[in-house]
């Protein structure tokens, strides 16, 4: 780690002069002015990847919706709030070397979200049409031209988490998938530990319940090693 | 001031003996274990009261939602998360000389929350049905026994201030109202100034911009003279 330090602080590290692109927090989508819809996503395992990155020498470029934790240092910060700015960040940050999609976007977005405070009406509530938001990390792990050459996709599961984030990887058609389980019970969400499930091409791997500093260190060493650091 | 605040370290002050509940933040209401539905409030305005009543020898019970900003010194802090839950703090917290109602509450809540996460499905959107949630103001402003002495409503609106926010007195039974536009063009939301209306029996105030921290003082100083102080 010191040896590390010392690389990063020479402009060196395995991940010298690669270009990667990390995506963490959660989207908030709005109803009304005053109303939107959210992911419970603290920030914390995205923030905590993002400077293990930069800190093996990678210029990260970190897209963060509206999170708890602040960024980490030496990224380059990209702040938007919804699933449509998020996707249209990441359009932008290619190409990458790799990319790591550790954001909870909202999978859906109110269809036509109003500009004036919605009234209680005596008819009761007012009807809320959802539309599909974009699929990030599947967009980006079947691009045809310019993918990055490792795409990482998170899965956070409250039940059969194995077996989701396996369907989940084949589906999206990203190379690994980091899964975990987020049910109340297991103190991840808004926690300071983790424990995740990677999986890759080569089968499922548990790691051990850590803190998501050391989740991270540990992602980030793999990724390093998978683009040849 | 310097007298207020000797005589607040002295145990006395304007409002010393007497016992004030403020609301304050917004409500999260569970879609899901990893999605939720929230208002918009950063909780400045309402911890900006709290802090002026304690400031003014109020015993001050402090019923707050997921805010951005730390809960004021001095203040007895009663966190929740959803309006149901906060109904049920309000109603311990009774009986008391005023209740400032400042919370940003949820109108609905998704009426049979998942306690797995939803997932997408061929069809599409899972249907999300709401159901109505507890109305905090009215409940209180209408009791007929052990009503507040004072029961002051807030309005956050984005356009018609004035009548929407006299409406809403007439309908809730409160005494006083103090509404704001929050259209984001105000920069009210999440800023640290405030533009209100007080809104009386007596009519319509128009108070100038200001700090939140002032509209908090100007508040609770007139609470203290509406409860004899």
């Amino acid at each position: 780690e010191i040896v590390a330090a010392i690389e990063t602080a020479l402009g060196g590290g395995p991940l010298a002069g690669r270009r990667v692109l990390v995506t963490s927090g959660p989207t908030h989508e709005p109803i009304d002015p005053v109303r939107y819809i959210a992911n419970r996503s603290s920030g914390a395992q995205g923030t905590a990847i993002a400077g293990a990155l930069a800190g093996l020498g990678a210029d990260v470029v970190f897209v963060t919706g509206p999170a708890e934790v602040p960024p980490p240092a030496g990224v380059q910060v990209v702040a938007v709030e919804t699933a449509a700015q998020m996707a249209e960040a990441v359009r932008a940050a290619l190409p990458v070397d790799a990319g790591v999609f550790a954001a909870a976007v909202a999978d859906w977005r109110v269809a036509s979200a109003s500009d004036r405070k919605l009234k209680k009406t005596r008819d009761g509530i007012p009807a809320l049409e959802f539309a599909e938001n974009p699929d990030i990390l599947k967009t980006v792990a079947r691009m045809t031209e310019g993918r990055p050459g490792l795409v990482v996709g998170f899965a956070a599961e409250t039940d059969d988490v194995v077996a989701h984030a396996t369907a989940k990887r084949a589906r999206k058609g990203c190379d690994w998938i980091v899964a975990n389980d987020v049910s109340p019970a297991t103190g991840i969400m808004g926690g300071s530990e983790n424990a995740v499930v990677l999986i890759t091409a080569d089968g499922v791997e548990d790691w051990p319940r850590m803190s998501k500093a050391e989740v991270a260190q540990r992602l980030a060493a793999r990724i390093a090693s998978a683009l040849g650091g």
